[in-house]
C-alpha cells in the first residue's frame, strides 16, 4: 500500500477513529488503527468490539493496500509531523515508512487480517438530527446514567422515537433526565439503549453545527450514527428500560421559581462543604418568598437566602447538592422551576412546554 | 478578631501563602493560614519549615486578633464567594464566622499558638533584580536540577555573585544549565544554594514585571525575598557546590550552528520513539553543512536531516532526546551554537557572550 494525504487531513481522521480505541484489550490489532486503500478510497477504522467507528480521508491512492498502524503512536506521530503531505508505503511484511519533508520513520505494520471489522448493518429509515441538537441532547442528559456496572440498563440512555419527536432519558436511582426534542420529520416509532459511553464518544467527535446533520438508524441490536464522512456503529443495551411515566407525578403543592445564575453559584459554594465520604444533604426551607439553604458537615455549616416566586406551600426538604447541581448546569434557560410534592416525594425541575425534566430525590431530613 | 476585606484581596494573599503549605505534615497547625491582625496590617501566613511566605493584605481591622483557618478550605471557599466585602469574625475559641452577602459559613479556626513562625532574619545589602530577571532565570536553569534527594545538593540552585553579576547554576549529573545576569548595582560577593522547590514557589507567585523589583538577601542558613507585599524565607541548602568552571572546556573541534525551532519541532518528533523504561539515544551525524539525525527503539526509526552551519570537523555523538530537549526550550533567541570537543565529551550550548551555557553530557554510541 502506498497512499499521500495531508498531515491535517490525516490528523483529523486518527482523532475521530480513536475515540473507539479499546481501554484494555487481549487482541494487539484491536489496538491499532486500520488504514484501508484497498477500493477507492482511504478508509480510517478503529473498533473496541462494543464501538467502531470509521472515516474517510481525502488523500491519493498510489498502491491499493491495507494496513494496521498501532494508534497510540500514530496519534503521537501525526500530532507532530509538519503540516505538509505524509507519504505512507508498506511492503508485503507490512513494514511501513511513514515520510514527511525530510522526517522518515519506519514501523512494523500489522495485516488487519486478525482484525474485527465494524458490521454490517441494514439501514433503513433514518431519524435525521442535527450535530447540534444531538449534542445538546448528550450534555444535557448522559451525567444523570449510572457510572458503575450494577445494573447494566441503567449505563444506558433510552431514546423513543414516537412520530416527530425524541425523547431521550438517562437515570441512575437518584435522579432521572429527560429530553424532549423535535425531528424535522416524522419516522416510524422506534426506542432502544444506546450505551453512555457511546454517546459521551459521538458527542466528542461531532463538530456540533447546527446545519451539519446526523442520520441515526437503529436495529435490532445495533445503532448506526452517519454524519460528513464518519460512521459509528454501537452495540445497544437489551432489557426493558424503566417505566418514565410512573415517576413523573404532575401533582405539586410547592412551585419554587428562582435565577438560575444565582442558585448555581450558591450550590457550587456549599459543594465545598461536603465530599465523597461525607454526603451531607442541602436543605431548602421554603418560606413566604424565600429560601434559605443550609448545610452542616464535618467541616462547619454554611447558609444562605435566596429571593423567590413562591406558588403553593411553604416546604422543607433535603438534597445531595451534586445532583441539584448536575441538573442546574443542564439546563440553559435563566430562571427555573420547581415543583415539590411533599420533603420524601421526588422534586421535578422543569420548563412550562416540559422541554426538559429532571426529576430528584430527596435526602430524608426527619421532616414529616 | 473580626476583619473586613474584598474577596478578591483575601483571594490573592491566599493564592500567594498557599504555595508555602506542607505535602504532609504532622502537625495540622502548619495545614493551616495564619491570619494576624493583631498589629495594625492584616497578614496571612504559612510555613511548611523549610519555606515560609508572609503577605500583607487591604483590609478594615474591627478587633484585633489572630486565627488559623484551615488553608485548603479557606482557598476553595474564598474561590467561591462572590466579588464583594468578606467580614471574618472569630470569637475567643477561634470559632470563626465568615460572611460575604448573604452567605454565612461557620467554621473551627485554631490558635496560631501552636505555629511554627517564620524566622526573623537580620537584612542587610540586598541584590535587587526584576521579578521578570528572577523568573526568567530559575526558567532558565531548575529544570537541569535533580527530581530526587539521592544527592541533596543537587537538589539546589546556586547563586553566585560577583560584583553587579548574578550566575545561577543547576545540574544533576547529566548536564548543566548556567545563566549569567547583570544586576543594576553592584552587591557584596556572596553565594547560597537554595532548594529549588523554593525558586518554582516564588515563580508561580510573582506576577514577573519588568519594573517590578524583589530584593533579596543571603544570610548563612537563609535566603529572603521580598517583592510587593510579599515576603518568602526559605533555608538554604548547606554545603560546598560543584567546581562549574571545570565542566567548561573553551576547546571544540566542532562547531554547529542551526536554527532552534527547526531542531526543537525535530526533538519533539523523536520524543515519540523513547519512553521511560527504553531511553534510546538521538545520534548527531554531522558532515558538511548537514546533520543528519537518527533514533532507533522499540518502536521503530526515526531519521531527519537539518541544515546547518559547520565550523572544524564531521562529528558522531549521541544524546538523551530529554536532556537536549529541555536546554533548548530554555533558550529564547532563535539560533544556537553548540561546541563539540569529541563523542564522548559533554557538548556545550552558549552564545557568544555567554549569558547562558548549556552542558549536556553524550550517550555513548560505541563511535571512537
Amino acid at each position: 500500500m502506498k497512499i499521500t494525504l495531508q498531515q491535517s487531513e490525516l490528523l483529523k481522521g486518527v482523532n475521530i477513529v480513536s475515540k473507539a480505541l479499546p481501554v484494555r484489550t487481549t487482541m494487539p490489532i484491536l489496538e491499532c488503527i486500520i488504514i484501508d486503500a484497498s477500493a477507492n478510497e482511504i478508509k480510517l477504522t478503529a473498533n473496541n468490539i462494543e464501538l467502531g467507528i470509521e472515516t474517510i480521508v481525502e488523500g491519493n491512492i498510489i498502491e491499493p493496500g491495507v494496513v494496521g498502524i498501532e494508534a497510540k503512536f500514530l496519534g503521537e506521530l501525526v500530532r507532530k509531523l509538519p503540516s505538509n503531505e505524509v507519504t505512507i508505503d508498506t511492503d508485503d511484511r507490512f513494514h511501513t515508512t511513514i515520510i514527511c519533508e525530510k522526517a522518515e520513520v519506519k514501523v512494523s505494520g500489522k495485516s488487519a487480517e486478525d482484525f474485527v471489522h465494524i458490521p454490517i448493518v441494514a439501514r433503513n429509515n433514518p431519524i435525521v438530527i442535527s450535530e447540534l441538537g444531538l449534542k445538546d441532547i448528550i450534555r444535557q442528559t448522559s451525567f444523570a446514567a449510572a457510572q458503575n456496572n450494577n445494573n447494566k440498563l441503567m449505563t444506558g440512555e433510552y431514546f423513543e422515537i414516537s412520530g416527530n419527536r425524541l425523547k431521550a432519558v438517562a437515570l441512575d436511582g437518584n435522579r432521572v433526565a429527560i429530553r424532549n426534542i423535535n425531528l424535522k420529520e416524522p419516522v416510524e416509532d422506534s426506542s432502544a439503549i444506546i450505551p453512555v459511553k457511546t454517546l459521551n464518544e459521538i458527542s466528542k467527535i461531532m463538530n456540533g453545527g447546527a446545519e451539519d446533520m446526523v442520520s441515526i438508524y437503529i436495529t435490532e441490536n445495533h445503532i448506526i450514527f452517519e454524519y460528513e464522512k464518519t460512521t459509528v456503529v454501537s452495540d445497544l443495551i437489551s432489557g426493558e428500560y424503566f417505566m418514565i411515566d410512573k415517576m413523573i407525578s404532575p401533582d405539586f403543592i410547592t412551585k419554587m421559581s428562582c435565577d438560575k445564575k444565582q442558585l448555581s453559584d450558591l450550590l457550587d459554594r456549599f459543594s465545598i462543604m461536603s465530599n465523597e465520604t461525607d454526603k451531607k444533604p442541602i436543605v431548602f426551607s421554603i418560606e413566604g418568598q424565600t429560601v434559605r439553604m443550609s448545610i452542616d458537615s464535618f467541616r462547619g455549616s454554611m447558609n444562605e437566602e435566596l429571593e423567590i416566586k413562591k406558588e403553593g406551600d411553604d416546604m422543607v426538604i433535603g438534597f445531595n447538592p451534586k445532583f441539584l447541581m448536575d441538573a442546574i448546569r443542564a439546563i440553559d434557560e435563566d430562571f427555573i422551576d420547581f415543583y415539590f410534592l411533599n420533603s420524601r416525594s421526588p422534586a421535578i425541575i422543569k420548563d412550562a412546554d416540559e422541554n426538559y425534566n429532571y426529576v430528584v430525590l430527596p435526602i430524608n431530613i426527619g421532616v414529616r
